[in-house]
């Protein structure tokens, strides 16, 4: 239940209101930027009734509460620009890691060629072994924010922990919160706190409520900026790095007003079947995608068995456009007119 | 491995390659019809120059075989007319189960008034309780065959067990073997006799390569009719009544030869998403759907949550012929100059 | 909800209640042999008073409702002088599949010297592969019949379908229902209307009410003698061959009435491992053990790796004994004057 | 592949070593403290004869190196005063979370009478739902910390993120990694620095090679004192918290040199099964376990229906007492005259 007050609330009347629910143990969260009480366990309106401070009740039948679909019906933000979880497909293309300069910024001028209006590129990278290449670090997050601003690109990389938090923030335009992290409380209640746009993967084996509840993480804080990506999840079968599931995007659409992104390249985790089931994801009616892009994906240091060439990606986005258009949707990589300026950095 | 004989073996020739494998502890497998040995753990081609009568060798590095895109480009077959595997989509629909003439009538007439041409139902129902409706039996064979005779439709239905195979045999056109069943070798291996063309749903949580050991149970008999058909895998989640798995569909094609269709209706359990995933299959490179509809999906003895009213149906249609043509694929409810004149039962 | 009649209820007051049933839509069964109707999605017991030929009524939440601790307490049974389910632990060992006649006795005489009640050995094999050994059919089942007879066992063997019914039924004590064939419902329905013994696996991803609802099949036609036996389900991780689910012992023992046993050989897949799994069964609280045992696993036709040794196996018996009296249980294979003489075949 | 440089190797040895993999293109990691390469993708041990400096070369054959058993035979550490992973199992007990003075010293007092040497309570609680308890913090840290000092307990406790490292670590004896943090590969990096022995549960779905690898983070780092602890795996079935995986206790003791221990408490999630399934983790082999008590269940702020009451926690002491007999294990809880002085903080 979520619970407004009016915005004459005094800190009074807001602390009886504490008091009403400490005495009767019920946990209940106060969000005093917007004057309300978050109480996912109580549903006695009438008992509210004393307190006319409150200004409306909406009671929401999930744990999860300001990532419902009760709560708000559609979420859409502007990162720089390009409207997010809008009308339009939004895509996310880039390699794994930032790995040269002379990468990165290849990457960057052949997105800026097809009309993408995003790079991705990681520069802390979660690797599950300790021996393998962690990324650049800061080089690499300066790299990718040099070749995206000169190539009128946005940036959008993974935040591992908050030790990285301020570089992070200050050279990125979204920030990728990975499939391992996704239960990383922690971090997610420090991003709540910012307003800088987060995109927040699926773990590897959560369930609806729990992606919901970590998206709650961030919103509770204050942060509206928040898009669901699923990213495929642990699969019996090793002939798939993962399986990949679409049907979660209607299903998330229903049960939450947050955009959902889909990542074919981890969800399927080979190049050769991505074209395709980015075309499914799209399809199933995803808000946006992110796919992983490689000058030479054979000598990628990380994850190069799923990344396309570029020809590979041209073929995508040539595929792509009469599918969107046979679904009535635009792209934000086709439809130029709705995308302004970049704001310099 | 597949080693490919001669016309003119002779019984004699025959056995001493027997008696070869069986000196060597190498479990084979003879095919007489195709004069072939299937020898699955022997990949020494060398030792068998010595057998002249040896036509051809066909190195086949997987478990299963003669489902293996090593051992075949494609397969296509004609179902009463209708090209299976061909370059047009094949869409089945129809209830989860025949309740009444009244219901696979009016199923089987709105079927054909949007060109459809395979018609499903179950007559034995595989119940997960012994408490609930086990389907019609004989008399709901004969109700949707002469639904479908009357209105140009080909017959799927279900076979449970080896003691309805004569009923199902003469009553369907393409014979269903369900999740449950994909593991149920003795079913299988029967089937594998006839050249009934067989629907393969894969297991509920099977692996690629033990989906196509199944196939190789039904081909390896001389049924080359097979087309497998994703549904759904176990969840974690009880939000989904499945994972629908689309990634095994360019999986399975990059393996096999079968033709791959895709359930949306099982695979996501809930008819609000099975439009969306149906388009999604389509984009993922399907060769077929299949589809449950009911005219009154609250009342359905079984399945109703998954099932799609007409009018949904009708939109599903409407809206998979632009997303077709975006991908360039034809439908065979579309394209009718292909469909011959159903023969008569 | 199971409805129990009286025992002068006559076929009017019985068809009246079915009429009641149809009237509402309710679907019902109905055991002439135990006078009683089972109900599961009825609840409303004040609706029956009307009918004064009602004895009692159980109201069992569940959906399953015959295998519901719910309706009986806890179910034994004799096999042939044995109790199963009773407060000793049952012991069923031997090879997976017969294979030769000098295998076979080895085994049996290897098992008598230990004091084993119970053999187990597959004569129809239901493997992943159709160009794998498959057993031995009909002379597999005389081989362990003989066996068994000779050093006074019972034996415990796999029914993979209906056409084998007769001979499985005529040369062994416990039929044996595989994981694969667990929703087999045609299968289990026609073993419901035997009395012979079941043993009932799970199935590689069944939750625990849809084994509890196979069960109900066997039990709803009559079939009190069942026990169900965990042998490990679908995993994650290719380093086992499944995931050895011990947690579901408790589980459906405050279910269930029926014994449940475990397969520890399945449930690991690792021979080393069977042992202390196996105490770990025992600690668990399972009623009976299931265990691979081969003279000379190296050779086995199938599943060698999971296959103890005469020596590992004796060394596994010498370890329950301290264990067994730890947990104040007893054994069949140790407290020696319970057993009574074994019948003549 | 793990090097063993010489004590004598200099600077420009190493260097020339450094140069050797670099210019092959080979990821290595050098750990200065321990003079050693650790080189998973290498494995031409011809090629390394030119470097004289190299002392002893391990070819271990996993993506995992320090953790494998190849490397090391047994871990065993000392906490205070007992012995981690050796031959005695070592027990810890505690509430699910910190909750007030009274609780947690009453707790403190009841192990203590029991001969418990370890206590376990959160301060910092990972919840899935922001809306939830999340501990009392670093006040929750002081009580357990005075409570452990006045009953002469060893503190477990859990850490979520590095804002908190130096706050933990001051109170702690061994620092506990939940499931939710198995791959925040950062935490783990900064913990591999310290020497504090560390409690690594395993991931919600995580295999055994990726265990393993995330306690690679921590060994080459340096932090030798490694625990491995079974928590229970994600489920399909949603009658059990989770499917606790006894058989990767073997499975873990084959593969590593790490101590495996089990926690029963979130590995079944209900009561009434953790004396059972605590008994079967004993004689999986555990080197020890976790369990969670509490003064009072029912009341408790966090997963109250999976504590044990103080009469509960009793009986499986008193249980598992003959249960260590059988399998001729000692437990710390027992064999008193082991245990030495707890040093004072």
């Amino acid at each position: 239940m979520i619970i407004q007050l009016s915005q004459h609330a005094g800190a009074n009347q807001i602390s009886s209101i504490k008091t009403f629910f400490q005495q009767k143990g019920v946990e209940f969260f106060f969000q005093d930027f917007n004057n309300q009480f978050i109480v996912p366990s109580f549903n006695d309106e009438a008992a509210l009734k004393q307190f006319d401070i409150i200004k409306s009740v909406i009671d929401i039948k999930t744990p999860y509460q300001l990532s419902s679909k009760n709560y708000k019906t559609k979420t859409t933000f502007n990162v720089n620009g390009v409207e997010i979880g809008g009308e339009d497909l939004n895509l996310i293309a880039g390699p794994c890691s930032v790995e040269t300069e002379e990468q990165i910024f290849s990457v960057a001028a052949f997105l800026n060629s097809q009309g993408i209006k995003f790079i991705r590129g990681g520069a802390f990278k979660p690797r599950t072994s300790p021996y393998n290449f962690r990324g650049l670090g800061n080089d690499g997050l300066k790299l990718i924010r040099q070749a995206a601003n000169k190539y009128n690109l946005r940036v959008v990389t993974e935040l591992m922990d908050l030790s990285n938090l301020d570089e992070v923030y200050n050279h990125t335009d979204i920030i990728q919160i990975g499939a391992r992290n996704m239960s990383n409380f922690s971090l997610l209640a420090e991003l709540g706190k910012t307003r800088k746009p987060i995109m927040l993967k699926r773990g590897m084996s959560a369930k609806a409520t729990e992606w919901l509840l970590a998206a709650d993480y961030l919103l509770c804080g204050g942060n509206e900026n928040v898009i669901l990506c699923e990213r495929g999840i642990r699969s019996f079968d090793m002939q798939s790095r993962n399986v990949f599931d679409l049907g979660v995007i209607p299903l998330m659409q229903s049960l939450s007003h947050l955009p959902v992104f889909a990542d074919p390249s981890h969800g399927v985790g080979k190049a050769a079947f991505v074209n395709k089931m980015g075309l499914a994801a799209i399809a199933a009616g995803a808000d946006g995608l992110m796919i992983e892009v490689h000058p030479n994906p054979e000598k990628a240091l990380s994850d190069g068995e799923q990344a396309l060439t570029f020809n590979e990606f041209s073929d995508f986005i040539a595929a792509s456009k009469p599918l969107l258009n046979a679904i009535n949707k635009g792209a934000d990589f086709v439809n130029n007119n709705k995308i302004l300026k970049l704001e310099s950095f």
